[in-house]
């Protein structure tokens, strides 16, 4: 091991989420991969698991046991299905190592949320309050103090990036939010057994319409803190036949009238320092121009006729969606450039 | 050619919309494709020019002079570039003929709007008062009496089938409406040159936002009807790497609580005796039950949350879109039975 | 039921074959569907488990007991897991039914083959001699009066159209033959796990290579009866991400030098009176032409740099592959005319 | 400028390949792109016309004038339509530049050739001779002496990896060769206007068939260097609906028995030290496992029951296949690590 990089390790390696993570730490200039877990493949070559990284590491996934898996880790990324990292999580952090959990299981503040939301009750409450919430470009100042970071959920990230600015702004109407959004199929995970080739290709379907699906909270909870009051969205999540990306179309009423031109440089303006945020004008985002990588663009729209706001975003569901923002937290939390190990340009076509 | 067959031609045969005509008019039990006119393909086959219907026709394309090649036919089917048919549907009439113009020449009442929305000042005001919009759902009775038929666009018949109930039941804040649609690739039409593979595979894209796409009035005009008074929407277009098939996802804000199961009933009765037109419980509505049909599946939601509508319609753009809903009117206009020629199944998968 | 149709069963409906089958089914003009059955979805509406028959049909699938589900059917379609029919079909043809079956389970004349490819004994060798081959291309009279058809596998139809010609006029090196084959993902089965849209887009793979899978022996099987002679092929499948199709790209050595002009009027000659058959030149068959249809197209070329004959077939694994192949089978079992229920064109684009 | 990286030119850059190019360099960490040539883009900024590069490079595009555009380049890759480096070459080497041609313009020893195959006559045929065949692979040392390399086409890249140690081991049957490939659609270029998405999606299409390819004689040429003797295969190319991959499966009967085993130690002897080259067992080549990168994985297989060699290779057609191949070339040229800048791991899913 490289003396001068820093540990990280992976629960959870072999799913898409965690899979992703190892392809970016393995590239990162100053991480170096020294523990993989994965129930399903225990005693595996992550190699084996994972083919897209033939070549590029030698370890093997331990099986069940993961605190000490990770032992001998500064940052441990949980990449487990959701509810484990509640149990995961405290081991980590009392044997003093840092973690970046990517399910939803520390990100909402409200413990009766998880009730509500995912069925159980739940067990660190205490965590919950003193977890960061993993959006940087919200949230940049307490995620680097932080040794516990709850990771967003990929369609909270393309809304809340999408909307923050606006609802800081106080330009909308905040009953009239409508986050319309259509995610690529890897978002399901690689467990999925719904996604067979030859039903999703050539459909266009929705899915946990009218305020049913999990990411709910998660958005409202968002922006309502960039709004400084309780808001609540109608949230739509579609898929479509692409394996990446995330389009989150957003409708908003607008308070008052306010030109394209001029809503465009309110979010110029909030994102000028942002390195992985890009506002356009003359184009739209699309999702191929941010395949792979960790960035996020945005549209900045008006519908005069109607008096709407109409702002698009596009991210990579699993780069800053999933595990591309998890590095990012990581290089916050240990000090390093943020956009370090994360610089690749989309591959295209 | 059978003598009990009515007459049928298509000028613009070798578009896609054409094509598809072409398509449904040689398998129609009651209808003959007599005549076929195409500027690109003159003197060529149809089926050198649309491989698909090989073995299926002999028909040579005509060249320029639409109505001498359309001599004999009954009714014409119009699948022209925009502003073509104000030009080539008076003389059809003139001689007797019937025709349903698949573009939009002919679907806004209001002159004024060609200039503001396509560009040139309509030349046949009086035509575009005749002209009876062809969304049998909404105007069977006219349309079965007409002799020139507006076939509507593909967008306004996914939208206008999904508010329409909404609205004459008077449940929607008719300020609040958002249109949020998706459509397949065979929208932009076969001379397209912005749709390379490459370029628009594994990726998500929106165009034409915040009310600048040209459906937009003929979408508002028939809301307007339905629900009697003047509407106005907020329409986003999107593509997805799909051929066919458009879903449809309109929000309105409710002005009194309705529960979904109560909802439903009002869209279940109001399109009990429609032959193409099923709205779904328990399910939602996906682009590949519709593909190949003239069948438009309906989901009805409310999400109690936010005290909002979401009501989902999923079409093929090419059939429920374009040709399929022109022999429906067809159908109406010759008394034949609605459905006749139109009971394809879907291919799944 | 309308007592002019012929009655029909399917067992194993809600597989992707099932299904295709009752599509075509439910559409035939002298065929009627009258009993259906599956194990998976026992007790469901077939409409509830292949959403894409909703609206066509109100069967409901019985589950384990096959042959007493099927009572009252004149024909049985056996559209099962490999192994089955072994079993189910010598109790359909006791109660005096005809079966067409699309496993393997009756294609092979040998019995030893199924121990060496299929890993089981053959419990009905007696039938294996008895069951026609429903290739109707090469076997037709013999199907038109059997009442066990053995439905070939979707690889062999297009290998087996493609060279029979070939083989037949004598002008293939029969030991330089290789069969490359690329298909759709429904071939794969409903239940495949491994198809996974996200890991099979933008993917090409290789599968059972070097002569391992099990539609070798009967591609071998039907070309040696075509050449009068034993014969070995290297057959290599491959998977694309497409959901239908079969395109098969074979290779052999000339005996002696022949142009593809002439080559082509073997092809075409031989094929002249085959309704699904149909003969390219100036263009090459794709998997597109044939698509939701019955035909197979057949371009024939000539390397003669190598001497080398290059000919390509084209199918829908799903049509003229599998469900549309049964119903042209039962067509002259029952002496209907062999194209009924088959004359869909394909949707295109 | 960072002094101490070796300043690079493209010419034709906002082609599929130049982008590609573009994207490498601008991520090299020897290399910086200084000089950027596009006759369609001139004058507009690179970032513009290639809207994947936002935010790396301010880089404008000169127009007509390539030598004067490069000024100050110590190499320069050519990615212009083919025909055009003839003139561009010679003048880029007069100036005292490394050149990396990726069109077909000096890949021929032969300068007949271009007239059989390309339909000019080679104005530079001692250029021809100078210029170096730029497959690492086969010809490392004479690369990287070079000023003057010929990137090799994509097939003839992997036709040759698949091959070559076959034909120098002496175990093919020279006259049974095969190459039956599959490519996705960006190998048609930017400028293609016959792939429409509608008509490209959900297809599989042989082009080119029996011979008739251009990158047939430069594979029969490489093939001819491997095995010390004048070969002529069969190349046959197909594209299905992936974005980027060539797989590449290749048949040669053998002249001795062997096992597959065996055949794979003289493989993996072979290519032990090559970075780029992977050879897999109990495994098979896709082309998700090399895209965006510039790895190429074969399997080597033997049909025993045919007596015949299957060699499977995959490379992600734009970069093994062209612009990371060209980076490969320059790295050599230029005495820089083999690697640098081509260690991308691929993007799963």
């Amino acid at each position: 091991m490289n003396s001068e990089k820093r540990a990280v390790g992976i629960v959870g390696v072999t799913g898409y989420a965690g899979a992703e993570a190892a392809r970016l730490v393995l590239r990162h200039p100053q991480l170096q991969l020294v523990a993989v877990q994965s129930r399903s493949s225990a005693a595996m070559s992550l190699a084996q698991s994972v083919p897209s990284l033939a070549g590029a590491t030698d370890l093997i996934c331990s099986g069940e046991d993961a605190p000490d898996a990770m032992a001998g880790c500064e940052v441990v990324i949980l990449a487990q299905e959701g509810g484990a990292a509640v149990r995961t999580a405290p081991e980590l952090l009392s044997a003093g190592q840092k973690v970046v959990d990517l399910s939803a299981d520390f990100r909402l503040k409200q413990p009766e949320l998880y009730a509500d939301w995912y069925g159980f009750a739940h067990a660190s409450p205490h965590l919950l309050e003193e977890a960061a919430y993993g959006l940087p470009e919200m949230n940049r100042a307490y995620i680097a103090k932080s040794r516990l970071v709850a990771n967003p959920g990929c369609y909270p990230t393309a809304a809340t990036l999408a909307l923050a600015p606006l609802l800081e702004a106080g330009y909308a109407d905040t009953t009239s939010i409508v986050v319309d959004a259509w995610s690529g199929i890897s978002g399901a995970g690689r467990a999925s057994k719904a996604h067979h080739f030859a039903e999703t290709n050539e459909n266009l379907s929705p899915y946990k319409v009218a305020g049913t699906h999990r990411h709910t909270p998660e958005i409202e909870q968002a922006l309502s803190i960039a709004a400084g009051q309780s808001i609540r969205v109608s949230f739509t999540p579609h898929t479509a036949p692409v394996t990446r990306g995330i389009l989150c179309t957003c409708y908003a009423q607008l308070t008052e009238p306010v030109t394209a031109a001029d809503l465009r440089n309110v979010y110029a303006t909030r994102y000028q320092h942002e390195p992985f945020v890009r506002v356009v004008q003359n184009t739209l985002p699309t999702t191929a121009q941010v395949r792979g990588t960790n960035n996020c663009v945005i549209g900045v729209e008006v519908d005069a006729r109607a008096n709407r706001a109409v702002i698009i975003s596009a991210i990579d569901n699993m780069v800053k969606g999933a595990s591309g923002q998890a590095i990012q937290n990581i290089n916050l939390m240990l000090g390093l450039p943020e956009t370090a190990g994360l610089d690749a340009l989309p591959v295209w076509p």
